[in-house]
């Protein structure tokens, strides 16, 4: 069944025109704020093609740089003694979170050098914080004076920067997230305390900055962060979103992803996220995306953070596989530092997912999912397909001898090849009771195409 | 002409009840949002009669203290070098104004102390600042997220304690300066920009900013200070003052000003202020206020002042009876520091001018102007009555001989007395070709009542 | 007896040339590292005839501005809880009082304002902290590294800058503070701990400091500040005097004080200055100093200082008349801010001592103890005298009638006048059993000469 | 030539007793201050067979983090424009260097963890710096008042509790390192100035320290770095290494460096440093030590470091071989950051040397250099033995079939193992003219021992 809806889902994007030029026939139609028209538009297939984006936490959270971007309501509340300690130890009794945002200094912030280790990943858009639930906008808004980063801090537009460079300098797509809720914000708390029956915060506040964002900067992908709780009848998003389809400047290209209220999270929007760090591990019905952080432990920057802390390049290459084989997409985040720089283990990390990329990236880029995901005979083995050839990305290099594909489907004339290596086709055999046997010879380190994970191409 | 409208008025404010009292006939009364209806409602008596305020200059501009408290605008806007230059020198290139927050430590405010030492100096109520144009709040507002005092600096409500205090400690009102403007709130710019035909930043911000403090704080005075360029119709002035006359918690006792927007300044509201400094001189028709300053050159505090920017108390108390003597209320400024103190030089002002009222109050509290208002023929002196009685205060203290007082008028029976002078009457006679000649002793120092101006009753 | 004593040491001091000119005879004698010997040295005239210094009580505990000038002795000692107390609340747990000195900005430090007003406030030379008990130093100093003002904070040499200041601009004498010991210099410790027989600190660090400052700014006055515990073998200070006085550049006209080691307070050096707010009512054998303060609590500048911790002028020139009449000089201190300003109501003290200075001090400069200190009939009388003039220092203005002086000495033709009173001569006849009793008539208040005590003389 | 004296060397070393247990004939000699005698005190042993040390660069200049530990002396002699241009953006006009110490936080300085980390990365010793040439002092010395650890920024003994962790947690050795001189001490500049025949920063200062170190934490390494322009007979360092190895606590243990003074280096002293990043590629007469530093760019931390500034592991290990084959020991420098923490790019590189040293540490440990040490046919290997065994470190995995070792000595029955690789022995034949000719199989890659370099064991 799954696959039924898949097809019928591919196909409507396939058909689908880029976002980046603009499409007769789709200008015509509009929405309605219902979440059945909005539900019904396709997603334009840029976004299923690109399979990788980066995520950049980089907010107010970024100065204390400990625990989490959790920190100011983890603190506040007093929900982790963890962090009231470090306060306690470590600052003046009576300073606020706010008391911040003078130290975020954002000195070495060179947004060309992040365009171009973005593009070095292999990732094909970003996803940028413009404001996270502390509510600090890293833009210079008209609806939050002097808290945010043109008037306190870095003095500069960190989000304009980043996008005037992404598009300068590279072909990366840019998206924006954006919380709708504000942990802290008074206006917020008293819609909420009458539950969400008055809409102050909603209308003065927080969609203002959506509407500002996209018509400043323009972005390829609205990434909202919705509360779980309040309705999308509070916030406005359909309202939005119809507006966002039909009347605005990005109407053509834009993706969005699906936190726009209670109850419409993995159901209606865009693509779906889910939650954090969403990987079904199973083909789904609707494009998707897994979030998911390198800091296993946080989004954002951790001074304190040891190696242990982060993801090896065998886990990461393991759920771009996982998630891309089941359709989804991979979002993986870095928290850059208050002053500026991606940390070099962030940057390590990317250069050499881009490495990995460079030699297997057939097998990721517009791929579509294929019959089977994992195999089933052998564990560690994803597949996807593209333009007629079958690719399983094996995290474990076989043990010398036979590699059995269970789920592979022999075909006469078939080819299998490594990707990356150059020495010859590899010779298989029907294996039983289904699948195929290829034939691993023996190949010394230094022919090996790449570190982490190997591609079969069978053509 | 101003002598005729002038005894309307007071007749209209004498049969007024006392703001702190309930009085049925007044609550009846309903006013519309007009000027003609808002100007009709008569001024609570107790204003008039208090005569003497504290404005408590303390906000963001407490920190830099330098130059004047309109420090940012005369450094963002380069209009000043001396700002721009000190800048330069002492802070990092990117510091914004913002970036001051973090240091309004107010470590050392003690309301308690400061309520005892405004009520020492003999002024009835205060003027205290919740909002200055820079647009940083002193309570913990609802819309001005993380840059008010409870969020940032001092983590402190600096209203709410002052509030508290002043009641507990004091019979002093509470007035409230609320700046309906911000130099730089990017709503306010926008709504400038569209010459005012938009008003989100009236409606969003600043207004609801009103409300909440009079809701809140319940203050005895809501001092406005109004953009002189935008309308009361952009502001929504007179739909607030309609509630606030009609419906708010005050509508008893609350006095305001008249800096409501362009145009009415000097002409409506409650009693009128018309610029900074404002001492006309010469009896006004309608009530009035000079708010003045201790430091010359600033409202707000200034580290760098010395000794010649303060006016000294013989100024003081001359402002203080002309002021007193056309009918207006002395509003006197000082400015605390960023840590919460004010400073010994404003406490030795108010404590000494404590001591001359204490000796000469009674020409002063809820006195009336009289016929005339300073003398025709010896400079420096000034007119008030009270209860049949006519006050003559006299700055320069009389060489020896006579003193002619020559818009006195001359009556049989007459007692002519010095104000705290305990050794007897004066004998006068009638000069020519009007007034009253007064014999003046030769008073040894240590029998003098007070320092700096002399009071003689006529009664 | 006092009174021989007396006239011999100041016969002494009166065959002493100035010592801003060189003095032949004097040069050839030597001083022996004994107090016999250094104390035989005449004290230069000047210093006697100066009467008035200045203390400037600037130094890293500005940086606080809390409790006292010792305020990291008793905040590290856990001494006065208020100390402790105020750390806690207002810094960060780790946070050193030498974290402090980074914040010593000292910005508006302008030496020849300084030297302007304390000029203007009569007095004749100032006392100018080099070191205080801390060890932070304020000058470029060869031994005290990154621990001094030009290497961290103000980054200036802010005892150079003083002493070009008053000597360019004013004929005031410069006197440099220097505190021998260090509360917790580690060096010191170790030698206080060691009983005193090992030296590391006093030869290593402090006494170099001595020699480089007057090498460097050629004091008119070395104002010692030794540990009362250690012997002055230990610090090697008649060593230095011997060379101050017979070597150094300054050996002609410099002047110093009584605290060069345990048992040398109050009994060798130059002038006794015994102990802080040294008064001691009666005439003295030998010259001596009163360090006393404006600031009741504290020599360092105190943000949480109130009006009435800071000495009336009545207060002030009660110290001085009794100061004077007892062959004492007077040294008021001030305390400049960490920003480098001295605040206005130590601006006030200063300036109305210069304007009663400037009516009274024929009865205080260059004068002499007289016969009588203090008059036997009238309290608060204080005598001095001066080229065949006696003055008599009224702290309390007499009633009108007679003011019995019972210590003056009638002579015939004596004429009684009251300084800066213009209006003539007073009567007077002799008293009985003894004295005078001159007629005081009743002058009124725009007549009299000053405000906060009066001078007779008796010519 | 170079080798007879190796053997008499070495020879030396192996009678050495180690320097942890007393050795009684060893201490019976003792040293004059003389080259002669300093110089034949036989290295301990401990030091030679350890071949691996951390060097710990941490110090105020890890509060900028910015250009290298040079900071301070390019910034403020104006010598790099970068710095001066940091410093000119990010800065108020007159900060200075010093202020830089009271954000000196080290608020997550574990040194438990760090000793953990230290001890896998196979390192056998630490260099740990007390002090830089800025002076700024890691423990709490009585010679630099507050401007040391424990007295500033810290408030800890950053050396100490090193020292502490380090022994109670690990087997590795403390070495500490000192500079002798300091860029910008004045008493430093004053001696320099007199040509050095001054010698009070050596005498009162930087002496003063060196026996404090040795007495307080008893290091097994004095490393010490010295001025190349001042002689040692101006430091005393002869003197002081007299006493070292006579009479200090750690006589028998201690080991030295060559950095003692003008002409020393490279010369006199315990092993030989010669110069940053010494590496002579060839066998050395003498034990050495390459101090070199994972960011290529730095010692300390700094924050603006990028990926490619760092070595890669085939970098150090291609250094490490080619050390230990020359007979020096490297010391690989790590900078950590100024809140405590050795980031996680940092930790990558020890934990991966660990690793490599898990496999190959054999070769490496205790190792001596072999007749030959890099191969003369095939580039990247280098020789060491032990034991018996000679060892081939092959920096490049060579093609599949030959590796030819035109160096090796073919011995009938010899024996050639891959370290680590569990299938068996390499057959192996004589190569022409000489060395051997090794057969290389195609080792698939997960039956690799290691991934940088590979050691062939010919027993």
């Amino acid at each position: 069944m799954y696959t039924k809806t898949l097809v019928l889902i591919f196909l409507a994007v396939s058909t689908t025109a880029d976002g980046r030029s603009a499409n007769k026939k789709q200008t015509e139609i509009r929405y309605d704020p219902t979440w059945e028209s909005l539900d019904s538009r396709p997603l334009p297939t840029w976004y299923d093609e690109a399979k990788i984006g980066i995520f950049v936490s980089w907010a107010l959270f970024s100065v204390p740089s400990f625990g989490s971007e959790w920190f100011w309501e983890r603190w506040k509340e007093d929900k982790n003694p963890m962090y009231v300690q470090y306060m306690k130890e470590n600052y003046r009794p009576d300073f606020t979170y706010a008391d911040f945002a003078s130290d975020f200094t954002a000195e070495f912030y060179d947004a060309e050098a992040w365009a171009e280790l973005f593009a070095a990943s292999g990732a094909k858009y970003i996803v940028f914080i413009t404001k996270h639930h502390g509510g600090f906008c890293n833009w210079p808004t008209n609806v939050s004076f002097n808290w945010n980063s043109m008037m306190v801090g870095p003095k500069r537009d960190l989000v304009g920067e980043m996008s005037q460079s992404l598009r300068s300098k590279t072909d990366l797509r840019l998206g924006l997230y954006h919380s709708l809720y504000e942990w802290f914000h008074p206006l917020f708390l008293q819609d909420k305390a009458n539950n969400y029956t008055t809409n102050r915060f909603a209308k003065e506040k927080t969609m203002p900055e959506l509407y500002e964002l996209v018509n400043t900067y323009k972005p390829d992908i609205v990434w909202s962060d919705g509360d779980p709780l309040a309705p999308d009848t509070y916030w406005g998003s359909k309202e939005f979103l119809a507006w966002l389809y039909n009347d605005s400047p990005v109407k053509e290209k834009v993706v969005t992803n699906d936190r726009w209220g209670k109850g419409d999270h993995c159901h209606h929007g865009g693509f779906l996220t889910c939650h954090d760090r969403y990987n079904p591990g199973v083909l789904q019905p609707r494009k998707w995306e897994d979030a998911m952080t390198i800091d296993k432990k946080s989004w954002g920057f951790r001074r304190e953070a040891v190696l242990e802390d982060f993801l090896t390049m065998d886990e990461i290459i393991a759920v771009l596989a996982e998630t891309v084989s089941c359709g989804g997409n991979m979002l993986i985040n870095v928290g850059p530092t208050k002053y500026g720089m991606i940390s070099p283990i962030y940057e390590e990390r990317l250069r050499q997912m881009g490495e990995w990329l460079k030699v297997n990236g057939e097998a990721i880029y517009a791929s579509k999912p294929w019959v089977a995901q994992n195999d089933t005979v052998t564990p560690g083995v994803w597949y996807t397909q593209r333009a007629g050839t079958v690719y399983a990305i094996v995290l474990n290099w076989p043990q010398p001898g036979q590699l059995i594909l269970g789920s592979a489907l022999p075909k006469s004339g078939m080819k299998v090849n490594l990707l990356g290596y150059t020495e010859g086709s590899f010779t298989w055999q029907n294996a039983s009771p289904k699948g195929i046997s290829i034939t691993i010879p023996p190949i010394p380190v230094n022919q090996m195409p790449c570190q982490w994970a190997w591609v079969f191409a069978m053509t």
